[in-house]
């Protein structure tokens, strides 16, 4: 019944271009996860990785950086010397800020063109401070980079709220169309959250389930233990909900909930994903205390060690009101999901490392099994291990019909045959392939700042500092009284 | 969310009244049974077990034989000196042949008066030959025997047909109310059986798949490898179809198809049983080739060894026309099951020991996930161990969306906390405990007779030999053609 392991065929040759690459992106997940995909055979041998920076650095002395970053974020199993060698030689660098129209733009184009370039796929990706987005398609542009197959791979975030989106895409849309810009948000590269699709659509008796007459509440978790992690600048003018929940959280909610698309292309499956994010109930500052919670870490123990407050690692100590800690109580106003709350939360400090979505179907009045069955819960773990758990209830071994409720754990396909890939990996090829259906579409990214942009609205109206909640625990007690006015618990205190 | 694991509470005290106390079934699953349970602490350090059969034995002796018994028959480890010694002192025996006036009955009555007897639950086990149970019945009443709290344990098979059937439970019916006439099928002890009620209507998501338009047939395998094992007298006048399908299969079944009982008393869940038999649609002369396959084994290999033919393993190898394989195609007129094939088998020889229930749900159309997607299916395995795999499709880990069935096993409540009982454990200390709902009625008994026997008067009428099959296979073509008419297969040559 199992279908074979998928081969993994070479993709057509290509350039890949990188601005920003020096930057912790481009070493951290870009790189390594274009070598994985070297190594497993998927990349042609001469397929050609162009890093762009201002550093002044030539091929060589690139090329040693990548080397150094590769053999500290592969797995030591992973770097083979003649394999690693091998990708290096793929690997060239132009100094270039690609925001400015003076730098070595002959430089790049000349390498682009040479060989068989003019025929190939080329990518640009841009790892660089979202603000300058616009500025590198003009020059990419302007410089005559472009090609008849030419796409642009835009990082996370696209604005700060839906004027600045616009404006992201405006500026980007100017020299690109729609259809080749890939907007990538990793959540949908990984593997649980796409088997979140397959399990819904192609297993009838979760699909008959899939709706507000069985299901209770969604909640989705993405949790951290780290704090800051030296991102302070960028960070607290972001916060929880513009750095997790526009892009990552809600990018979760729609694939759980969006209706049965005609086929899994990629507009047909993102026409459903733009459906949901257009029925989210408005939230705006008058219903905003009821149905969000804020929070900030103040010091507090995780992992054994005492942490400093959220404040304390800023630099210059300010006393800044940015949420570290988001809970908020999502409603999608269609027949499918009325009355159905999709719990979403995500915070720095947490008590652990967590991201999973935790579907709650109702539970049974109390009949043939005596007393009130508990309803199950579906969870599908996204990290730090990729596992779909679907709860049974049997009957406890010995006399009677006493239940017990069992974990059927599904492993996600087969980890003993095939290595799950960093989300990166597939995504960053899927650019190449021209394959958009994991990548988010214009209106999905204006749709989800058009819902969220009201709470940031609401805040800085309201100018009410985010409740304080210990490093190493589950976020503000408003977190909790959020969901108890619903009569739900989270997940962990339920359990407790 | 797990229910502790039930604490095993001592019965009231009671006598066990064996007839047939020196035969097999009672040395080999009765007095093991009893012993387990009074190892777990469940049965009173004050009930008695009395053994009555026709040898001339004392107390002493009889002791032995049942020591030795326990000793072959149980784990080594469950045999504990003191514990044994114990229990050997619970054990009486009287000489008696139950069917007959004569024998030593006052003993027996001072035996279960003395002491507290007069006040306990007092159980008859009539594991002798059927057509015993008339008289054994009606001595145990006219000697004085029957108390206020009198049960009547009747071993399979209840008649050799419908006319045999309602002559036994007459014969015993005048002399027990029907309430007290605990018929035993020790399928329904088995916890994998138990727990088809329990995965059926505790959970939702199966509850709703649970009907023609969601299973496409149900397979019921209970397959032996053994042959005839020294039981030939008996075997060659019933076969296949009177030793397995008429009982423990039809319970099976009844059990997967019966509608959702009002609740789990004894009589709710039988009405529901019977009203599946009596849905089920006649057999008779007309359509039984379409219908039923009936095979004799030959010479074959079993095993890695040649084994001889069954006519070969009759005592004098008398050409007999009994069969040793019956494969069906059962349907359920009901809204529910109308279209739904319920096949059942059962054979000696099979190439290995195997009952389990096959839920082939129905595939789907091309879709989403390209190609016609398969059916799945739910095992819920008896024999030789007891499991549920519940199969879920999932996307296969890499690009795209190809899917693979991963088989979510489920283990049946929890083997490393509980030791799985022999069915029998259960069941006679239900008969103990007055908890008919596990024992099968007088209307069961009929309703499954009144559906079996036209297949034998259909037989008979042909007086056609059964298709040979060789020892070591699944039985004959003609079950294969079976299925093949209706575009199904057996599991095996499905996953051949």
């Amino acid at each position: 019944m199992n279908t074979p392991n998928i081969p993994l065929e070479p993709v057509a040759s290509f350039d890949y271009v990188i601005f920003g690459a020096t930057g912790d992106l481009t070493m951290r997940k870009l790189l390594p996860a274009l070598y994985r995909r070297f190594a497993e055979g998927q990349v042609p041998g001469d397929a050609r990785i162009v890093g762009t920076a201002r550093s002044p650095l030539d091929d060589a002395s690139y090329r040693e950086r990548v080397r150094h970053a590769l053999r500290e974020h592969l797995r030591a199993e992973e770097v083979v010397d003649t394999t690693l060698n091998q990708f290096l030689g793929l690997v060239h660098y132009v100094s270039l800020n690609g925001a400015e129209s003076s730098g070595n733009w002959a430089g790049l184009k000349s390498l682009l063109e040479s060989g068989t370039g003019d025929g190939r796929v080329r990518v640009f990706y841009l790892a660089t401070a979202p603000a300058l987005y616009g500025d590198i398609a003009r020059n990419v542009a302007e410089k005559g980079l472009r090609s008849d197959t030419s796409r642009i791979v835009l990082e996370k975030p696209i604005g700060t709220d839906l004027a600045t989106a616009r404006k992201v895409n405006e500026g980007v849309g100017q020299y690109f169309p729609e259809n080749s810009i890939y907007r990538i948000d990793h959540y949908l590269g990984k593997e649980a959250v796409q088997n979140i699709i397959a399990l819904r659509f192609a297993n009838p008796m979760l699909e008959r389930m899939w709706d507000s007459e069985s299901i209770e509440y969604v909640q989705v978790t993405a949790a951290e233990t780290v704090g800051l992690e030296g991102r302070g600048g960028y960070y607290d003018g972001s916060g929880a909900l513009r750095d997790m929940i526009q892009n990552h959280l809600l990018q979760v909610l729609t694939v759980v909930a969006m209706e049965r698309p005609s086929s899994l292309d990629a507009d047909a499956l993102r026409d459903e994903k733009v459906r949901v994010l257009k029925a989210l109930k408005p939230l705006d500052p008058h219903n905003l205390h009821a149905n969000v919670a804020r929070g900030q870490y103040v010091q507090g123990t995780t992992g054994g060690k005492r942490v400093p407050a959220y404040r304390e690692e800023l630099p210059g100590e300010v006393p800044s009101q940015t949420e570290t800690f988001v809970a908020l109580k999502a409603e999608i106003d269609t027949p499918r999901w009325r009355g159905v709350p999709f719990y979403l939360r995500s915070g720095k400090r947490m008590p652990q490392k967590l991201t999973e979505v935790v579907v709650q179907f109702r539970g049974g009045e109390p009949g043939l099994f005596g007393e009130a069955r508990p309803g199950s819960r579906l969870v599908i773990r996204v990290q730090p291990d990729e596992s779909v758990t679907l709860p049974l209830f049997v009957k406890h071994p010995g006399n009677g019909f006493g239940l017990e409720e069992v974990d059927a754990l599904s492993p996600l396909g087969r980890p003993e045959r095939v290595r799950y890939r960093d989300s990166y990996e597939g995504l960053m090829l899927d650019a190449v392939k021209g394959s958009p259906a994991l990548f988010v579409r214009k209106d999905e990214t204006e749709a989800a700042w058009q819902w969220v942009t009201p709470i940031l609205d609401g805040w800085r109206a309201r100018a009410e500092a985010p409740d304080a909640y210990e490093a190493g625990t589950w976020g503000p007690e408003s977190a909790r009284e959020l969901l108890r006015r619903s009569g739900h618990q989270w997940i962990e205190d339920a359990a407790a």
